[in-house]
């Protein structure tokens, strides 16, 4: 897949529209859900799009799919690949195994079992190689010249964006009069997938993406209009540790979204909330929104907020004990 | 009150009608979710009633609103008490609230700061006490004396039984056709409520009562038909460190409930699963069904059966670490 194919358009509303009816079979629409202890925490109307409650735990189900199901059947045939050791890596296999499709993950020799082990029960295959960033690309590319398969980013591609813009669509069918739309950013395809659908639907609603204070290389690429490379700090929030791609930056810069950002004592902080008041399971990626809202409730004071939260993969095992 | 007004009858179908009636507009109709892993699992086909998303995070607000919403107006003006320091506390204090009436609550001086924290919040007193049954009672008993307060206890009471019973009852309106239905069981309010409702609209349906194998006086009350005495051991399922009532273990032998147990180390994966696999928060005693199903799911195998999740108040700063 040449990297102009990816680039070619920035996705829209329709191409969000299309995603939408492409994967409602393969995705759940999620609940929102309201807790009147979260409002009175933070002073306004919060509304939270509950995707942890999603296919495989993550948005990232969304994007994947859309991108599998719109492939041509003579490139779907030879199969899917991606690298990652995270949520698009499960999504990615959930994807080909509906579509009945070979796909392969390539992930460093380092990644946890669990994730593994998570990858390999949607029946995916893994090749594992060195933990660098060259040797995961070096080993992609063998497996795409060996086999011939397709290769689908976790975010820097207008299908996988276009899916993502559904959950944010979702949000603002069942509650249009939002004043704010809050949604996490890491590499971006979420963010810009729901700033898409929010200038277009409701256009007058602002669009906040929150990152973790210690890896804000997406607010720094805002604020200079010059793409940053990703922070070499560690945030809690692993979801987040990568660099914002070239075509959610493109989107973000476009759809003017503003970004802020959440201390790790404030993403901690938030996690505990989101889980002793509305009785959910989120990863500490879900919660760097809400971080930002405690660092600055005045942020959205008496306004109605809808938060992506963008998924559940906690490793409770780890992080849970009695 | 007097012992015998309380046992002045076993509630039947017509009592929780009413208290779904009587209650609606003061309880979270809460949602029942299903998971393919988590039927894989089992191998059979569960419905979890959220109850862990309830008013207070727990069914506890069914019963007590309905208990205060029953009494008279003579009788109200003088306020609630019960000795409590778990659930039902709060959830006496929130319906005491939403009436606009006194509530104390009896606490033993060695309850954790976060329980007392979270009567206060719904505006109730709190009267501490030594840590012993004999002066929780003594305690209460001088409430009452000195402010006319009316007693509503967690389990042992026909209008907290009907109020529980209105999760079941919502449960079989949403899925007729169960199997199986399953409750935990401490005190039994919870489970003797289900009992009625099922027994009555899903007559040919199992009934099954879960208890921690460490505290299984529920279990050896049925299989001797003398109640027992509480157990003195301690489990993990801290909401279920309570003798069987009087009332609740009368309504279990004419409905004919099953009793199982799980093991400690079942009721713990149990709770990790349906964190991983529902992404629901849930207290321990909560994940006792699932921990009994883990250690025999040949219980269960192929059938569709209704899981009651009594609760999501897990102190999360306590157990989850980063």
């Amino acid at each position: 897949m040449a990297q102009s194919a990816m680039l070619s358009h920035l996705p829209t509303i329709n191409d969000v529209r299309d995603a939408a009816d492409r994967i409602r079979s393969f995705i759940h629409r999620t609940p929102i859900i309201t807790s009147q202890s979260m409002n009175e925490l933070i002073g306004a109307h919060l509304f939270f799009k509950c995707e942890n409650f999603q296919k495989v735990g993550a948005f990232k189900a969304r994007g994947a799919c859309n991108a599998v199901m719109m492939l041509d059947e003579a490139v779907a045939e030879r199969g899917v690949v991606t690298h990652s050791s995270g949520n698009h890596a499960q999504a990615l296999a959930y994807a080909a195994r509906l579509r009945g499709i070979q796909c392969t993950i390539v992930m460093p020799s380092n990644a946890p079992k669990v994730k593994r082990d998570a990858v390999l029960e949607y029946g995916a295959s893994i090749v594992l190689c060195e933990p660098t960033l060259q040797s995961r690309l070096h080993t992609m590319q063998q497996i795409i010249d060996t086999t011939g398969a397709h290769a689908i980013p976790p975010y820097d591609d207008a299908r996988v964006i276009a899916g993502q813009g559904t959950a944010a669509l979702e949000l603002l069918e069942d509650f249009p009069d939002l004043d704010v739309i809050m949604a996490p950013v890491g590499g971006g395809g979420l963010l810009s997938g729901t700033a898409i659908v929010t200038r277009a639907v409701c256009p007058n609603a602002a669009i906040i993406g929150a990152e973790p204070e210690v890896a804000d290389d997406a607010k720094r690429s805002m604020d200079t209009g010059i793409r940053q490379p990703p922070p070499t700090t560690m945030t809690i929030a692993d979801g987040l540790r990568t660099a914002l791609g070239e075509l959610p930056f493109a989107v973000l810069q476009h759809t003017q979204v503003r970004i802020v950002t959440a201390t790790e004592k404030s993403i901690i902080d938030g996690l505990y909330h989101m889980m002793e008041r509305l009785k959910i399971v989120v990863e500490p990626s879900a919660s760097v929104t809400l971080g930002a809202l405690l660092d600055d409730p005045q942020l959205v004071r008496g306004k109605r907020v809808g938060i992506i939260v963008c998924g559940g993969n906690l490793d409770v095992r780890t992080h849970l004990k009695f």
